[in-house]
């Protein structure tokens, strides 16, 4: 799964040669690229990932609708190049200033917004089978985690138990960072804030001797990229914990299967042994939560709908929790625990939840 | 400016004093709250803080527009309270859920919604004089620092400049945080995340011995209350850097200045002292920059108007810098100065700012 960085440089240079080469022998340059519509998507029911088909389109830069885009995505690739080669790490929005200017002798400009150069990068992620963060170019960053944990990054030696209140802060990129030290027993990721703290506040990872991570709301692709390395490298279970509504399944679904925007990278951004804690709509009749619930948007209820006819969602246990939210008519907060009291989350849910198993698949 | 725990309790506990030895003695029960409409919120020029008059208004059980929230308040006043004796932390969104429930024989509730909860915190912040905080109401979570400093936070010795990438992720609650070393020559803290991770990535901290934050977008509380400590307590100069616009120069001005919502504690929030670096509508021709500018909306051209008419931007300088933007028509993002390259910024932007002292006031 883990390519190095020159294997990584190859993988662009080699794009870079196979147009030269058309060139040299005075053949049209053209590329290759995984075609990501969703024609080309599919869910694979054994390793329980999306995941692109076959399909392949060419890129020629020849053709006139075509030649753009060809022109971008050769200097997208050489701007990747130069990053690896200098080990400079960058963002989407700064590569599109570097690289937006005339076009000599035109009224072109290379790219006139980056609407069109983010998804280049796409394709070239999906064409050289890489992460964006292994081309350099780092995401938005979101999420922190504390844990029995120590990492090498960047020459510095740190432990995630000892940060104080605050935690690691989980950056876009973790190619490039090693674990050192790894002892828990599970990985608990909360999509809220206070539900973090919370649990941080009452030492429960300490206790559990478990990783606690919170997304900050959708998962970031560095929390994707986390929770599947610690799911693969150190075989640890990972438990997912969202609001009981359709946008915090839409949170599970992305970290556990993949997303379709970015099938390509399932592999390394899914968990596919993740479960789901809660909280679920059963919660709360049983803990009485009713009071605190909210009545179901119509945007919920479609939500809900649409889930219901994924491939991914058609397992019993979740047919029968998004029938029950749509019967119930309504949803509710990780914070609605907090009626029953405020260490009610990590003294009675989380306890009872992870000794009984009582998850969602 | 820091108070103990102890008095902070003292000063919750006094609140509900007044009020029972209202009731012993049979008068109406009241408590007097500092106004904080905009009648009642002034510049103060020697200070350059926004901060509240001297205006009260007082809140009666016994009036009947008012009792409602003298309940509310009781009953939030009650629960920081148990929070302080509990030493327990929490959030807006899980006090309003722990305190939310039916009145009993009424068909009344406590709090119908969030909107009416979390007034009443700052009602209480404003009559007790202490950040919420001091009253375990922690807010939302934003922003990273790097730098020569190590804290004492929780028991554990935490050093900002051995966090790998990730850096230290900023608290809310910065009440309980000592500093046990800093080591800088100023401050520098930036918009932009990718602003942040060019910097640290070029080692800026390391070779100018400065003290580099992110606020990722406005500054949250955290970021403002770190900012206020560096600068009172270590007396180190704090430089801010934004995009060229009026969303960043009201970054700038709720930094510096303070906010009109918060203005009852600009002086624990407020850095009076801050300068801003950059970007500036100047910068734009000096480094040769008007090809990537952005065309100012109609919207930015009313909130620049609005700024110009703010006494805390009556400067010449802000004058100036705001006239300037209105004339050219134009705004521009930090990552404007990745056009001349990822590293100009590190290696010849800032280093020059710094070393003429190119600040705005």
């Amino acid at each position: 799964m883990t390519i190095s960085k020159d294997d990584v440089r190859e993988r662009i240079e080699d794009m870079g040669h196979e147009v030269a080469e058309k060139i040299k022998k005075e053949k049209k340059p053209t590329i290759k690229i995984p075609v990501r519509s969703l024609s080309n998507i599919q869910f694979n029911e054994e390793d329980e990932l999306l995941e692109l088909g076959d399909k392949k389109s060419t890129r020629s830069f020849m053709n006139i609708n075509q030649s753009r885009k060809f022109m971008q995505t050769m200097l997208v690739s050489n701007f990747c190049k130069e990053l690896l080669e200098e080990d400079l790490h960058t963002s989407l929005r700064d590569m599109y200033y570097a690289l937006k200017r005339n076009i000599g002798g035109t009224s072109e400009n290379t790219f006139e917004d980056q609407s069109e150069s983010d998804p280049v990068i796409v394709d070239i992620e999906t064409a050289t089978d890489v992460l964006r963060e292994q081309l350099h170019l780092n995401a938005d960053v979101r999420g922190r985690v504390v844990g029995n944990v120590v990492i090498k990054d960047r020459g510095d030696e740190v432990n995630w138990g000892k940060l104080g209140s605050g935690g690691w802060s989980i950056p876009s990129n973790l190619e490039e960072i090693s674990f050192k030290s790894v002892d828990a027993d599970y990985v608990l990721a909360v999509e809220k804030n206070a539900a973090f703290e919370r649990m941080h506040e009452d030492k429960f990872w300490e206790d559990e001797n478990c990783i606690l991570v919170t997304s900050q709301g959708q998962a970031a692709r560095g929390v994707r990229r986390l929770l599947n390395r610690l799911s693969r490298e150190h075989n640890l279970p990972v438990y997912i914990m969202t609001d009981a509504d359709a946008y915090g399944w839409y949170i599970y679904s992305v970290i556990k299967w993949g997303s379709m925007n970015l099938a390509h990278v399932s592999n390394r951004l899914g968990t596919p042994n993740a479960k789901y804690l809660g909280l679920t709509i059963s919660d709360i009749e049983e803990y009485g939560l009713e009071k605190y619930t909210i009545k179901a948007k119509k945007s919920d209820v479609k939500r809900a709908k649409e889930l219901k006819d994924y491939p991914w969602f058609k397992k019993e246990e979740w047919q029968e929790e998004l029938d029950l939210m749509l019967e119930k008519g309504y949803k509710a907060e990780l914070e609605a625990l907090s009626s029953r009291g405020l260490k009610f989350i990590t003294e009675e849910y989380l306890p009872k939840k992870i000794e009984e198993k009582d998850f969602l698949p």
